[in-house]
């Protein structure tokens, strides 16, 4: 017997074939001498039957037979009896009449069941990650994300990059504190560190000449443990030179669009909205913006700076802001649902949330008997507020007051039912700051890192005011997700010296962090950019998955442990000689 | 100025256009107010010329680059001069007038030329990689490389495999002498490992259920080190379910048809000439024969078993071997020249060298005497033995026979010119034995793993004598080179226990050993195997190339060194303390 068809791939137009299947025991009934088996492998599931008219000894054998269980049969593909149809199943008009089988492999009973949506543990799935992984929907997954692979090579394929496959030992960053480490068994006390992205490697292939590079990368980052993120994930990761950054925008969104409509047949729109860092925080509080609603945050300092509101003017007067989200139809909320945001919004850093109703045509709450009439025809018609609405208010610093809007905006547009799940809104956000202050350190730290690109008209707030200057970076944003970001890079030594010392590195401190990569900047470096996209977050929204273990064939936990394996393990004592190596001791116990 | 053509892409059709370039100055000549520059890409190289008569300010500028600056330029491509035509520059016949010019950057002058062929030290190419990269055969190299990949992932896809990533943080193999170890920040004193191969993964992935699965993948191996490995080596993995042997070696023949056309034009005759690993053994003394050429080792033990030349019938008699190579034509040697093959031979363990020159119509040399005229006869029937041959005799152990005579065979082929090196000469070695005994440890081991699959017809075999059980286990071989490996595993537990046993493996040890894969394996898993291919020695053997390094970007030394960036290299106390590892005391020195 050799396989001819694959399960799910039967419909009435093979009638009257004999065909040779393999696959797993979905289910068995046994009717009273008549066996109906559902039989699936990785295209679908056909039913076949088993009948003491077709084959007395296949009957025989197949009764044995359990869930999960290997068979090769082989068999006649007929109409099934109109009352039999399962319109529920693709290959439901038709079933196989077997005639001969052969049980490959017996199995045990699963610990759970081998079907979409069950509710199981999380973490006995990923024990049992070789079962979960038979469950139509992990397949289906694992196939799209193979898919989006192919599509992203593709188009790069296309224009022409070249995929270059950068080194995973390499070597420890200067600023490497989320290293992983490998110690070298060959060159003792010494160690490599897995790359947490291949941004030098890339920066060099460009000065090599290379022009036009990607790479499908894994990455490794030692975190503290995050929900959303893994030790180890993968990036779409491209450079380019003598590119300017609209240019590789542009190409990025065709790449979008072609991997959106290869893989599930959704049309984007081009151009992709762009939107300044600047308007993005003012706007929307966040630099990840969902755009597929409204409800933007609104400016209220120049209203109220002099106003007797206390609460408020005396936050614009230390250097604060004010601002409010007109929660739209929110007005007739209980007192006890309004106040149950506060705590949601103390989450983010909010020390209280002031609010006001519009009910029967008035402002109602208890800030409003602070306002001028002024003020509330003012603070009326700057928010649009009409009757039913809630004018929700948050006072503080631009950074808190961004994290509460900006996370009360999304609690709320969700409540209301303004997102569209079915939409996909891609947003530019442009023009990041190229410098933060650390008010620890006093000083300016690259936001990006330090060979982002500062845009040319900036340039001359290097001698005034670095903070303002805008550096040629940008997130590329999905339905309030960042899935992927970069930056066009500085090639030019009399900028790159700015840059460090804006940032207060000296020349030998920056030789010392930087100097291979200076060295070859030295030689004829082009211009170059590029951007890195996260592909298991990407291939999340593509799957419609909330989660990004569900997307990678083997994950580890939250607390980065691979239940599977039991990964990592202790390891024996010969083996850390070898590396050179010892286990600290364990810290003393606390107790007595 | 935007770039609007490759330099090397210029010719006689662009006449009369006005071009937008970017590039690398490769060569500048002065000639007295008019200067030719050689502008690079990665696409070629096209000549430039700056003259008054096109423009003064652009010829001002030009005139104080240099070597490896970076330009953007905008001129007319206009025709050559008839005596000015290069015949060997593909854009020969064409030059560019320029009128603007920008200095995109400087560049000091390189420790190297960029050029191909050139004589540097290994060394000094690895220390400057990013200069390196810029000469045309690295890039063609790595050219080949990204489309060497894209041909082996568009015949996978074709063929519906899925390409899934596996991880790189695993765990510990119990044979993981060789694994590169990575310590757990968040799991004190536990470690990671990095896989020397995704192989109990793909099994995994059979046993999810998969069916087709495939990967481009890095592995490790933290090995002694030798010329041709590198730590980190890319594998393309594959692996299926409810495939026979036989279609599966048959799929990878048109993969590999598919490779040599795409990436090189070359058209491979299919099917594979298929010999088994006795024959490899017996008739090339090796298990990866180069089949470019003849020259096959001779079998002698029948003929000389009961001979009076005792150094050969002693050894028949201790169970070795006699066997001759009659390298063709050699017999006019001088005797140094026979002399200096005994030190050679000796390095692949000979302990001497008999010979016979076939000269004057009689054999000659030192150990004629010995032989009985029948003798005379009988050997030269069997070799074939000619008027200027040399007859090469080796009488050992099996072992040292194949390895001794397979290294002269091969020395010779080369010698004598019998080596065509346009060719590529692919073979399947098939049948490899399932165990071997390990002489030290008194038992079985597995030859390949404790998976592989022994032949159905030599099953008996495990009661009665394990050593001759054939495995389904197969390497393809390109000119003498292997190239893949891979073998059928075993999925049934009956024949698993048999295996587990022949190797001396109690359950409980092997439920130690591989106690998650074990589990797998019985939930129903199908029949499954497959195949790794050696992508960096594959790209190797398309490009033409000696050596694994030129075919890859950031490539290790032979001592495991990365010397562009380093590593490895020393880090913090403060990062190994995180790590909770310390340094072990370096061993007293044992000077005074």
């Amino acid at each position: 017997m050799k396989r001819t068809h694959h399960c799910g791939e039967l419909t009435t137009a093979n009638i009257g074939e004999t065909v040779v299947l393999n696959g797993w025991v979905q289910t068995r009934r046994d009717l009273g001498g008549v066996l109906f088996i559902d039989l699936r492998d990785r295209s679908g599931i056909v039913q076949i039957v088993f009948n003491p008219a077709y084959s007395g000894d296949a009957l025989q054998i197949a009764d044995r037979v359990r869930t999960e269980y290997v068979l090769e049969v082989k068999g006649e593909v007929v109409q099934r009896d109109a009352e039999t149809v399962n319109p529920n199943l693709p290959t439901g008009q038709v079933e196989v009449r077997i005639t001969e089988i052969e049980v490959l492999n017996a199995a045990k009973t699963p610990p759970f069941f081998i079907e979409d949506g069950i509710e199981v543990d999380e973490s006995l799935r990923l024990k049992y990650r070789y079962l979960d992984l038979r469950r139509p929907e992990m397949h289906q997954t694992l196939k799209l994300r193979s898919k989006a692979a192919k599509v992203f090579r593709d188009f790069l394929d296309g224009e022409d990059f070249i995929e270059v496959e950068t080194p995973i030992l390499t070597k420890s960053s200067p600023e490497g504190a989320r290293d992983y480490l490998v110690p070298s068994r060959v060159h003792d006390g010494e160690f490599f560190a897995l790359p947490q992205s291949p941004q030098i490697y890339k920066q060099l292939l460009m000065v090599g000449g290379l022009e036009r590079y990607y790479q499908i990368a894994r990455c490794f980052r030692d975190e503290d443990l995050r929900a959303d993120r893994q030790p180890e994930f993968t990036q779409v990761d491209i450079e380019t030179s003598f590119m300017q950054q609209d240019d590789l925008l542009g190409m990025m969104e065709q790449l979008m669009v072609k991997l959106f409509r290869e893989t599930i047949g959704v049309e984007l729109e081009t151009p992709f909205q762009r939107i300044t860092h600047a308007e993005a925080m003012s706007k929307y509080g966040s630099d990840k913006p969902d755009l597929r609603f409204g409800l933007e945050l609104i400016e209220m300092n120049d209203l109220l700076a002099n106003s007797g509101v206390k609460v408020f003017s005396s936050v614009i007067e230390k250097g604060g802001e004010v601002k409010v989200l007109n929660a739209k139809g929110c007005g007739t909320w209980t007192r006890k649902e309004i106040d149950d945001l506060g705590p949601y919004a103390a989450r983010y850093g909010a020390k209280g949330l002031a609010w006001i109703q519009v009910k029967d045509g008035e402002f109602k709450g208890p800030i409003v008997k602070f306002f001028t009439p002024e003020e509330i025809e003012a603070v009326r018609e700057r928010t649009g507020a009409e009757e039913g609405d809630l004018l929700l208010f948050s006072a503080d610093n631009k950074k808190v007051v961004a994290d509460v809007l900006g996370a009360l905006r999304l609690k709320i547009g969700r409540q209301l039912g303004l997102i569209d799940d079915s939409k996909f809104k891609f947003v530019w956000v442009v023009d990041f700051p190229l410098l933060g202050y650390d008010e620890e350190q006093k000083r300016y730290v690259a936001e990006h890192h330090p060979f982002t690109r500062p845009k040319d008209e900036d340039l001359a707030l290097f001698d005034t005011d670095p903070g303002k200057i805008r550096a040629q970076a940008y997130d590329i944003v999905l339905n309030g997700y960042e899935v992927g970001g970069g930056s066009m890079r500085i090639y030019k030594r009399d900028v790159q010296e700015k840059m460090f010392n804006a940032i207060g590195l000296s020349a030998e401190e920056a030789k010392d962090k930087f100097g291979y990569l200076l060295d070859a900047f030295e030689y004829g470096t082009p211009p170059h950019g590029g951007i890195a996209f996260g592909f298991d977050r990407l291939v999340m929204l593509l799957s419609g998955r909330t989660n990004l273990r569900e997307t990678i064939a083997f994950p580890k936990t939250a607390s980065a442990t691979d239940l599977l394996m039991n990964a990592p393990s202790a390891v024996d004592a010969s083996q850390l000689e070898q590396l050179h190596i010892r286990l600290a001791p364990k810290p003393a116990s606390t107790k007595a």
